[in-house]
């Protein structure tokens, strides 16, 4: 069978529907328990909340659980809103804790309190300690549910216990190993368990050099980490080097396409971006800060060429080439801004070093601002016959594409040093502050020349 | 241990380099086998040629084999040549099939075709297979090291076949069945196989709802889907669903990195991020196309505002407006692109309808340009006390944010379905067209004003 395309989960959907209408219990979960839960999400969020009611009696709630666990968190708040609160808790206690803790920081305090008084102990203690954790670090994105062996144990030893754990498990292929104080010393793979003598003792055959992340860790580093080292699993430790979670591929996924698409909407001026079932309201309400905050700044623009009147009275044409010299400068800020805020996210930077980078930018900014300039001289004086005009015009992008270039890659590199995420010095922002740079130096300029008497009006 | 910082891995260099430069062959392989793979590519690239003919010499074809498939394929050419033919073959032989596909995609065709000829007929087979599908699909990053199992054999048995050929398998965590004609028929997870009973049958256990992927799908697609699946590993098959090879997940990490940063670096009119080593000249050759460009764009610009320079001369005002107006519909045509750009990479919007889109769009900038209308009206009325120019730049403001807005959404969507990428449609093309757009309405309304006497100049 293919994966489950849209018409065909629809279809399956009427046949599931039909036993729903006429209250066949049986029937509907034997359908809809045979679909992967992501296929179940898909087909639970489609439905009227009476539907959804009716579903709930329907389902256990480990089975509801693997629902929920494929629904995106910012959805989820009304199904757990709607429930019955008992069984609520219930559903979270089978939730995997990364989940349920994910979960319960969408919902408000007074319900998530009440849900850990409901829930069974050991539950609530394993999701409260998750909750502590701060947002986007390793700690926030573990789950407690791992398995791990002792040193001591035979091979037939440790895979019977992992018989036994298997089914709670976040994953049994990667095992690790710890000694009596918790602490990690060792990691084997299910995949070498399998292989090795059933009578060898762990200790032989495990490797020593486990490596691990510390609890505090950035998840963007993490996934860095995870993803040069193809690893299935990481544990997560403490800084005495105690097991206290693991962090699993698929969570690893999930933080990859977060951090992207984040960098990718900071790059172009919208806070999130928009959801497909979102309307025209909603859109603008993500997208007008950003257009508002760039107005401010672009009547900042107009009103240091509203100095300039003056110079622009004499010579109107100046303004033919304010927008090719103000988006030159926008340009080639975006271009070194997205060079700069990759190289910071991968950590490339703090290789290369600061100075050096400042350095390349400035080259590079020489080398297209010369390009550019000396081009642009001669197409304006070519065009327009005046050779002043023609120097001005392209001495200035060369000094913009200069000045543009090293601000488009100081500011994040700035922000880096106050702590301050890179990205966020987004596209526009960027693009409106070399606006600004460039009109200052193109009128500056042109001011200088008129007083020289080079141009004339 | 944690893993290791560039520090550690220098400090741990150290004590290899002894090793060498004292012929200690023994010490050496203790020392660097004992690390990563990926720490000891590390090493292994920062090695002059001459350390590295020594290695060479120091540690057999599969061992190399490992330290290759951590290495950037784009930097391995130049290890390739500089080996004996005969060595470099027997490494291709031993890396994974899609590693060394890729590989061989960086090489000359001399060399590839003399590699496969010294190289053991079956790996060859294999490889040359991999190498007739197109890039960026399925079945270029697949591998072809995978295990099947039969439906009609015990989980015993399946066992034992899984332990004599976990050495070589790419992952033994998912396990395939198929029947006599290699269809694919079933699939069962380790986990699974390790719970169950070892005299059950395979037929009894496994899961026939298997989700496979056609060897021509996009690998954008098959990320998607392994990412809402959370699944390890994916089966590639054809048209027949004949099982051709499998997809793992740490190769699906490496198609999530390079889509997001391709995105990326196209939003922000990059052809390629540079890399940290490169130098200033290297960075403006990857730059200047895209500027070069973007700069004659800017000459139409240019000389459309020439063509209104009789208006200019009259109110030389008007030219105080043009950054903002200019900077606005870049600004809004961005955040258009961005969602459009994303929506399609992600299927959204094939679910969502175009024209619900476009409707959608057309609303936002409908609201974004009536408030920022509204507020520069005002501003400029106040400012400048001339309640007709305030109406003109707040009209074009507002006309200019819907029509940027729509241009910003419509461009990738044309593209997408005129079957081009729609991230081509950069943001800084995006935001210079979007200019023109601008230019063109706010002058446009200019001229009509002074040609009804509103404007005084």
């Amino acid at each position: 069978m293919e994966y489950l395309e849209d018409h065909e989960r629809r279809e399956l959907w009427d046949t599931i529907q039909d036993a729903l209408f006429n209250d066949q219990i049986d029937q509907f979960r034997a359908e809809f328990l045979e679909m992967h839960p992501y296929d179940q999400a898909k087909i639970f969020e489609e439905q009227t909340q009476d539907v959804r009611m009716q579903i709930y009696t329907y389902l256990s709630p480990d089975e509801i659980a693997e629902v929920m666990e494929h629904i995106d968190v910012d959805d989820i708040e009304e199904y757990f809103t709607e429930m019955d609160p008992r069984f609520a808790a219930q559903i979270l206690a089978e939730i995997s804790t990364d989940d349920a803790a994910d979960i319960l920081n969408e919902l408000d305090k007074n319900q998530v309190a009440s849900f850990l008084t409901i829930m069974d102990k050991e539950s609530a203690s394993d999701i409260k300690e998750l909750l502590y954790y701060e947002e986007k670090t390793a700690g926030s994105i573990m789950t407690t549910e791992f398995v791990v062996i002792r040193a001591n144990q035979t091979v037939r030893e440790a895979m019977l216990h992992l018989k036994r754990e298997a089914p709670d498990a976040e994953t049994i292929y990667y095992v690790f190993v710890i000694d009596e104080d918790k602490h990690l010393v060792g990691v084997i793979s299910l995949r070498d368990l399998i292989i090795a003598e059933e009578d060898w003792y762990i200790s032989e055959v495990m490797s020593d050099r486990v490596v691990s992340v510390q609890v505090g860790e950035d998840q963007e580093d993490v996934a860095q980490l995870m993803r040069d080292y193809d690893f299935l699993a990481l544990p997560v430790v403490d800084f005495q080097n105690h097991m206290l979670g693991i962090i699993t591929v698929d969570d690893i996924m999930d933080v990859m396409e977060e951090e992207a698409s984040d960098d990718y909407s900071k790059l172009a001026g919208v806070s999130d971006l928009d959801r497909p079932d979102e309307n025209a309201f909603a859109a603008a309400k993500k997208r007008l800060p950003w257009l508002v905050i760039l107005l401010f700044l672009g009547m900042m623009t107009a009103s240091l060429i509203g100095r300039f009147e003056e110079t622009l009275n004499q010579v109107a044409i100046l303004a033919v080439f304010i927008p090719l010299i103000a988006g030159m400068a926008g340009n080639t800020g975006t271009q070194a801004l997205a060079v700069a805020v990759r190289g910071l996210a991968t950590g490339e930077h703090e290789k290369e070093g600061i100075l050096k980078l400042v350095f390349r930018e400035a080259g590079t900014g020489l080398i297209t601002g010369l390009t550019c300039g000396v081009l642009v001289t001669f197409i304006v004086y070519f065009w327009q016959g005046d050779y002043y005009l023609g120097l001005l015009v392209g001495i200035s992008i060369m000094s913009t594409l200069i000045v543009a270039t090293l601000a488009g890659a100081l500011v994040p590199l700035l922000m880096h040093k106050l702590n301050v995420d890179p990205a966020v010095a987004s596209g526009p922002f960027i693009t409106t502050i070399n606006d600004i740079i460039s009109i200052l130096i193109y009128f500056g300029m042109a001011t200088t020349f008129l007083r020289l008497h080079l141009l004339i009006s």
